[in-house]
């Protein structure tokens, strides 16, 4: 159901010939109201694609009508003529709906430098026909999922109820470039919730803070990134902002990891929880250090718990600790102690997928988790094969 | 011949049995003077290994008698047990040579967390032995340049010849962990100019700047590098500075593109030359956030001139630019040009060892080359099976 579960909206997912296998690779989602609200959030490279130029204009009056999202073309580093190709799409979605062109948010994602005349035309093309697919029910959400896709493997979905009588519904895409500043990530949120566009905004940002700005699969940044968040208010119930934006980070829990359990050749989803840090950004600073060393992503592929690699890691930033004090575990042994070898690393065991590390840096009280991958041959080759 | 090139310095590389292969693994470099003049710089990172600990006090003055490095056991995070070790290992070599601990200069490489009992053991026993077989023919810097190897598959030499009357001798060893603020890397370097401690700092520091530490192969920072420099002044020449620093500098460059060129698993050497920045350390930050990019770095091991991977990774700098002017070259073809797409990218021939990107940022006239390598299935095998 996803983005068509909550009431107000609808969704297609159509076959646009963007994606060489001939799957579904345009995707639309509609806001029917009563209320337009929304909000979004973007990659925070300084290398945007042209949608992402185009929707940060959109998104500033907190109002937008649809969605339209394609895969098979990040339509960045295109030019003007991509640029063209953004506004081009929006209008068309614009006219199809009978809206603003500046109310139609769009999102590409795909290859760098792909966005020609073909890619265009195959978009343009195929706006009436998303918009004919337009459907309130089940399929609608879920062809959309499916259109998001790139090399994910699967399609994610999510939904939330709240006893309050509003729903909240995502759909999400992405599989390799996982990392902060938001990832090779497309999502779209739906709730029937009524809330205006600043309490979205806020919801929306703190949010992703904890969530799909923590996933860090490999630590590069995606140059299309985009979550948006559109309220129909039409369960005609004005939730309470605290218990909205705790049923959206759950949601965006859920969905972020989905996106890092379907990681690029991942054979490993790695927590690391930095706990006892002198604040929240240290405890990022140094979940993000390790989980960018490949060569403690190496280590975990090879079900190897290699210690030494977490602490030269960390060892690299400037957060707030001392290094011989500190403790790791691995899956639930100590294996370092004050900075000293601890318990038998032979009895770590790292053959289940899901893996945590757990590093007390014993100088405060904050917490933070960053969710990574491990570095495998399949990263390597799905990664040297994309273009081709 | 190396370290033992220059006069007044002898070597030797012998077997303490700390590696598995039975492969020498205990070098020791003596300076016999008349001058002890010396210089070192040591990993930026803040988990230090204890004989990092312990040299950073020994080069204070200046002056030291004597460098003794191990392969097969990093002896970090090893705790007091560990640094007593690396004391005793000194005292070790100043009974034997006559002089004082506090002029023996210590390194180590290989796992971290190891250096118990046997490990101390295998070091003091055979100290006596690598004493006695100190010479200063080619036979001795040889044999000192296979004992400081860790995963590197053949040693790392190179020796440069003053008309003025002087030379200088240098090895290294390193194969992964290659990253600014050095890389696991071990580096002697020895001369026969006659220069003091301050002006050895001052060239070492120069020429490290802008060739061990651009070495950035996969990101990660070593716990235990150490570049010594030793003067012996045994030529009798009072090198000109200015001339001194230039031929260091070659040196260490020479230096280090062998590790670059020995870097685990890697198929190609990288060479991220950053041209028209606003500023050296603008290009520097350019190119290393490029030179880290798994993706781009996978897709050149597949041949593939992804040109779009360069551009997503600079756009996460804040270096100054403007992204959508700039041009990027691979292999001499420009494949992006004013941030849109330039000439066809199937004319990028990916196939030689050798790889150049060039990205003209198009703000200044600062450049700055980063060398790196690319992300193999080599390098995923080696670092996932190291410690086994």
């Amino acid at each position: 159901m996803s983005v068509t579960h909550p009431a107000g909206f609808r969704a297609s997912g159509v076959v646009a010939g963007l994606k060489s296998t001939g799957a579904r690779d345009l995707a639309l989602v509609v806001n029917d109201g009563p209320s337009k609200a929304a909000a979004a959030v973007f990659t925070s490279n300084r290398a945007k694609a042209n949608p992402v130029l185009w929707s940060e204009k959109v998104i500033e009056d907190g109002r937008i009508d649809a969605v339209i999202l394609n895969s098979g073309g990040a339509n960045c580093f295109t030019g003007a003529f991509g640029f063209q190709t953004t506004h081009a799409t929006a209008e068309a979605v614009a006219d199809a709906l009978g809206v603003a062109a500046g109310d139609v948010l769009v999102c590409s994602t795909g290859l760098i430098g792909v966005g020609d005349q073909s890619f265009r035309d195959a978009i343009l093309d195929n706006v009436p026909p998303a918009v004919a697919a337009l459907s309130g029910e089940r399929d609608g959400g879920a062809d959309a999922a499916l259109a998001i896709m790139t090399t994910d493997s699967k399609p994610k979905e999510s939904t939330i109820e709240s006893r309050a009588g509003w729903s909240i519904g995502g759909m999400a895409k992405g599989a390799g470039m996982l990392a902060p500043g938001l990832a090779t990530m497309l999502v779209v949120i739906t709730t029937d919730a009524d809330l205006d566009a600043a309490t979205l905004d806020r919801a929306l940002r703190a949010a992703t803070r904890v969530t799909f700005d923590r996933v860090d699969s490999d630590g590069c940044m995606s140059t299309n990134d985009t979550v948006t968040l559109m309220a129909s208010g039409a369960s005609g119930v004005a939730a309470d902002e605290a218990e909205f934006t705790t049923a959206l980070t759950a949601l965006c829990l859920d969905l972020a990891t989905q996106l890092q359990r379907d990681a690029e050749g991942a054979s490993h989803d790695i927590a690391i929880e930095v706990v006892n840090a002198a604040s929240e950004d240290d405890a990022v600073v140094v979940g993000r250090a390790v989980s960018r060393s490949n060569l403690l992503k190496a280590a975990i592929f090879g079900n190897d718990p290699n210690w030494g690699r977490v602490l030269a890691a960390l060892g690299t930033t400037d957060a707030e600790f001392d290094p011989y004090r500190i403790d790791v575990s691995m899956n639930g042994v100590m294996v370092c102690r004050e900075g000293e070898p601890g318990d038998d690393r032979e009895l770590v065991d790292l053959t289940p997928r899901a893996t945590s590390i757990l590093i007390d840096l014993k100088s405060g009280d904050a917490t933070a988790t960053i969710y990574t991958n491990d570095l495998t041959h399949d990263y390597v080759y799905e990664n040297s094969a994309y273009a081709s």
